[in-house]
């Protein structure tokens, strides 16, 4: 027999907590939202869900999740504490994890269960989020917390389409820093490099196009996370560079052809992995 | 009044040319395709379109295309030139012009015209083709050649819903090795860099797949493009490792936060000139 869907509170309805809400009132949860600031509550009313500033709303559901950004979730944890449920699970979705346990821990105990959706747009804020954003995604599950606080937090991933990876907090920073912020800034560099010229966007088609996509995320959300994580996507991009480096040294050499064709060749049976439709695309 | 759509005469269905030959069939022109391989002239009629392994097919079509790959155009032109009407316009699409138009011209006069789609899948062969890979997508047309060849290609490209861009061969080996040959480098770089480690790919969203989506394309193709434009390229690559260098020292250093903020926030103003369904995207 299927367990009971857990009733959800959403603190901070941006794109991600926003599809979180509007995914797990689809699945069949009962969903509140909170956010300190009335006209994102009231944009949030008007989708049809219950929506409030005052942290008592919070108070009767199983779990709550705090979609705020990285650098709010201290605070918000903090000010929301005393009025969560006492057998309320807690987690949060933030992108970096180094740093974040330990205050969340101390105020929530083994109710505290860290998580990561890897879905995402280029947009931010309640009005870009949508009920199947995590349909097929993964999400990473991190280590600690009691088991049927883990549980009840799988329960609502698995509603909303999202299977999981599970893993520890340094596993996940060296794993975001690699498939996520790593991506941002190569996207970033490849855009300033090519975007200036008068007539060379114009020229562009979809490879350019799909390239950069990750470079038109919010620049201030980006800089957080990356600073967040500096050491894994410092490492990461080290990593980068000696494949560029390599892949240069073949182009550059006049009889490189068969070692560039050979790298751009693992490249693509690498790519080949990440086919489109799979749980991991 | 509309002028008269020429009729064509397609020489290699590849992905490029297949795609053509297709658009062009349901804009209502009359079209036929040759190929030096019976097994692909099957496959090709099997979608309809009239095929033949005969040079003697070509000779009486308006505009002959050549959409071979690029290292065996002159090798198809020297083969199929005694077969063409003498009124015919002559185009290649191949992705790199230099040392191509010296032959094409001597061969064909003021009826050579060079042209590019910027349009493409990871995908090569007939099998991939779609008649409407053209739609909204820019093509460079090269100058030289005639005025009256040059305005029957462009009929051609407006009929498949392609509009022009017109530049001369050296820029056209610039703005490419920037918006299509650079992105694969720079897509197989991070492949590669990110794509050994069990669990990351797994872990991986829709970021990363985007992003790396052109690292997918045939390699021994790309192998023979990017020797082909050796020096744009590589004096692409040094931009991009040069704004890649930026964007590292700015998050490496302790307070480099607004200032990577400010180079994410200009990343992010170009690629939003890359919007999605514009024709230049």
């Amino acid at each position: 027999m299927a367990l009971p869907l857990p009733s959800l509170a959403v603190a901070g309805p941006g794109l991600i907590g926003g599809s979180l809400a509007l995914a797990a009132r689809a699945a069949g949860c009962a969903v509140v939202v909170w956010t300190p600031d009335p006209e994102e509550a009231a944009l949030v009313r008007a989708s049809g869900l219950s929506a409030s500033v005052d942290p008592a709303t919070l108070a009767g559901s199983d779990l709550v999740a705090l979609c705020v950004p990285p650098e709010a979730v201290a605070t918000v944890a903090r000010k929301l504490a005393p009025h969560l449920s006492s057998t309320a699970t807690v987690t949060e979705v933030a992108s970096v994890k180094a740093g974040l346990g330990g205050l969340l821990r101390e105020l929530f105990g083994e109710r505290f269960v860290s998580c990561h959706p890897m879905a995402g747009t280029a947009y931010a804020g309640f009005g870009a989020a949508r009920p199947d954003l995590f349909a097929g995604r993964r999400y990473l599950l991190l280590s600690g917390g009691a088991p049927q606080h883990a549980e009840r937090l799988r329960r609502l991933w698995q509603a909303v389409g999202s299977e999981s990876l599970e893993v520890d907090a340094s596993e996940h920073d060296w794993i975001v820093a690699q498939v996520s912020h790593l991506p941002v800034l190569v996207a970033s560099a490849l855009i300033r490099a090519v975007g200036r010229e008068p007539g060379t966007l114009a020229a562009s088609g979809p490879g350019l196009r799909d390239t950069t996509r990750v470079a038109g995320s919010p620049p201030a959300l980006w800089r957080n996370i990356l600073t967040a994580n500096r050491a894994c996507v410092l490492a990461a991009l080290e990593r980068f560079s000696d494949e560029l480096t390599t892949l240069r040294a073949a182009l550059a050499e006049a009889d490189g052809g068969a070692q560039l064709q050979a790298l751009l060749a693992e490249a693509s049976a690498l790519r080949s992995d990440l086919t489109p439709g799979s749980a991991k695309s």
